[in-house]
């Protein structure tokens, strides 16, 4: 028996808005922030680990969020919470007066995901597994009952998903002996970032290809004469035959989206991602209808599945993007996939940001072993930065994640990291004399 | 000159969950709550509140997000603030980092409005006049400027905008004067909250209808039989012709509400409001066509105006309930009364709530001046409690808001209530010995 005895919640920041690491039209001086959540047991040996993204000032919020949203963990047997983690989710996501607030989005949400992907990352280290082959190992039935369905059964009933999930059963064990060999596919972000010169882009972009990817990711949406430069540069290095994404975040109106897209066709981006207001589902479904073939991607800022449902509903998006701190950890994000795989859409996780990565592969895996089991049209997103502060950081080999190991949801962070980045405390903040953030 | 001096934010809750005021299928406990701002400036005579409402537990969080959303006004001149009252909430509202929380949702959100209500709140002292009346008074280039029309271009431009109040220019002076006379309509949720028994619920109909008014509306959703009952009550004692309303606060998801409201047809209710989750507007959209002649009512959950702009474009809703401390104060209210007036569906602001009644007679006041010019289909909620907090509270007579004459939003709270309900420190709840909400 163990028994959760404490939850420690850390606001971790990192400086990236120093280097313009992660910068783009909308968040130009991004400080990639985590609110680090750890779930201590009276075993020693046992914790779980998870982390809500943001990128600076309102991590603070974030963190005392998490806090409340664990407040009824304490005390629990381990085993009796991942035993069924549906009511576990249930129980945290239904707080009522919490809920006020949301609900099932922003704050609250975030810090809803940030303490459930702690508790599924205690399940896996429990089970003494790598997350995605927990996922992977239960049954159709055992998924679903952790998948949170609510507000879904116009599209998608208890029924519809048991089915979908048993259809794709047979063929689990060949396909993880598959992802074993040859990894899972990502495309790299790290080239493309709007605060980089010219020649960075261009150096970056070599620096990809040769590193085996087939896709390249470009921020685009401040200055057009910029962007049909840039992507020019792009597509001269890579190829005609490389994926191409541009992603604009958030920065246009619906009619400007389409006159701006347009306007890039001839570099024949693969995607347009988050071209406008992330809320706006028939906003989307009018731009992917006037940009074809051209595909339309969003979801980094899906804040809930009933948002989800709708894209798909409208047939307003081409790749769905969705997001593994934003979602309510893997309980709503199982909606998501149920979701995607009904109506077949694929789904490409975002993963621009601090530990994404690690969390989105398992993602992935599962999505192929289990939902999906297609790798068509499907691509991860990796980005090369911050990965030295995790315990198990994901490992990219020729454009493809590696498969994770070790036993949990790779979430966990270097004591020595928290040490330097804790927000306003550790060394590295308090060494700049200033509590402020940087930018 | 004055200058903002200190921005001072209390978290103010009241223990409403003890008597059940307030009860609904959803929401079963809530502590009525505030974050309450008030921006002081250095002429002691001169300063603004606002507010945002909660339910209880995170109204902390709605406090530390309301701290550093004022954070950019301290030592502002005011007179350069509320001379540009747009710009100064896309200063606070695009704050680069607090925006990934959101965006435009949530606590950060809620901590905007709470903030550019006091903003507003302190530019209708300033003048002298109450909101209302300064609002009625901007020509329609003054109010467009400060609408926040970000994305929404694809149905409303800011020449639409315009043209849209010009239109109704000329009226404006009569129209004050008609409610001067008359007062304007409201509709009253204080009969049938979900927790009462029958025997309340008759009384209180039976004391609404002697009071004046022409509508009810009744808690649903959480047994369909009490509800048959219920409805048979109100139904008898406000008879045939009244208005009656059925609010189930989001207990159902698509399928079920359409069954549930069919069941519930032969009382003619005139809206089934909130019947599912506030974000689905596709579910929204074919519960309305399935459960006509009955209307469709959402918003108090509303979280911006990209989603109040689907709501219009898919058809999905007969009223608009949009919330005053929920969206971004005036400035993104004012952009939802204008897609409203576009789409020709009737505003009915929500005011279940500590303050919301005293906020949103001014909203429905200016819509009848400035924007719709029209009374018909309109009603404004009315819930008789918690008023005795505030110095200008709200006054109803014959089932409708007389218009409020002092100076400002009717935002400011007595000093003695903070006193008392100020959490967890005032007088109230330290003489309960425990620093945990009541529910």
């Amino acid at each position: 028996m163990a028994r959760i005895t404490s939850a420690e919640v850390v606001d971790v920041r990192f400086p990236t808005s120093l280097t313009l690491d992660g910068s783009d039209a909308m968040n130009k001086d991004g400080d990639y922030s985590a609110a680090y959540v750890v779930l201590h047991t009276d075993d020693p040996a046992l914790s779980g680990h998870g982390f809500t993204f943001t990128i600076g000032r309102g991590n603070d919020l974030c963190v005392a969020a998490a806090v409340q949203r664990a407040e009824p963990l304490i005390g629990r047997d381990v085993d009796d919470l991942v035993g069924d983690l549906g009511a576990v989710y249930r129980e945290l996501q239904s707080d009522t007066q919490l809920r006020w607030l949301g609900p099932d989005k922003g704050v609250v949400h975030l810090a809803l995901a940030a303490v459930m992907n702690a508790v599924w990352d205690l399940a896996a280290r429990r089970a003494g597994k790598p997350l995605w082959r927990l996922l992977a190992e239960m049954s159709p039935e055992e998924l679903v009952d952790a998948a949170d369905l609510s507000y879904l059964s116009d599209v998608l009933t208890r029924d519809d998903a048991i089915a979908l999930l048993a259809k794709q059963a047979d063929g689990r064990a060949a396909r993880i002996a598959e992802l074993e060999a040859t990894g899972y596919p990502c495309y790299t972000t790290s080239a493309g970032w709007l605060g980089y010169s010219d020649d960075k882009l261009r150096e970056l972009c070599e620096e990809a290809v040769a590193a085996g990817y087939k896709h390249v990711k470009l921020k685009v949406g401040a200055d057009l004469a910029d962007d049909i430069r840039r992507c020019g540069i792009v597509r001269e290095v890579i190829g005609p035959k490389a994926g191409l994404m541009i992603d604009a975040n958030q920065v246009w109106d619906v009619p400007e989206a389409i006159e701006w897209v347009r306007a890039l066709a001839e570099f024949e981006p693969l995607w347009i991602e988050e071209p406008t207001s992330p809320d706006d589902v028939l906003g989307h479904a009018a731009i992917r209808r006037a940009v074809a073939p051209i595909g339309v991607a969003t979801g980094e800022h899906g804040m809930n599945r009933v948002l989800f449902k709708q894209f798909f509903q409208a047939g307003a998006i081409d790749f769905c993007q969705l997001d593994a701190a934003r979602l309510g950890s893997i309980n709503e994000i199982l909606a998501v996939y149920l979701l995607a795989a009904r109506f077949g859409v694929p789904v490409c996780p975002h993963a621009g940001g601090v530990g994404l990565c690690e969390l989105v592969q398992h993602l992935s895996i599962f999505d192929y072993v289990a939902v999906s089991a297609s790798l068509e049209g499907r691509v991860t997103e990796y980005v090369d930065h911050l990965h030295e502060h995790f315990v198990d950081p994901c490992v990219v080999r020729d454009g493809a994640y590696l498969l994770p190991s070790a036993a949990g949801y790779s979430a966990e962070m270097h004591r020595r990291s928290l040490a330097a980045y804790a927000f306003p405390s550790g060394t590295y903040w308090a060494s700049r004399g200033t509590s402020e953030s940087v930018a």
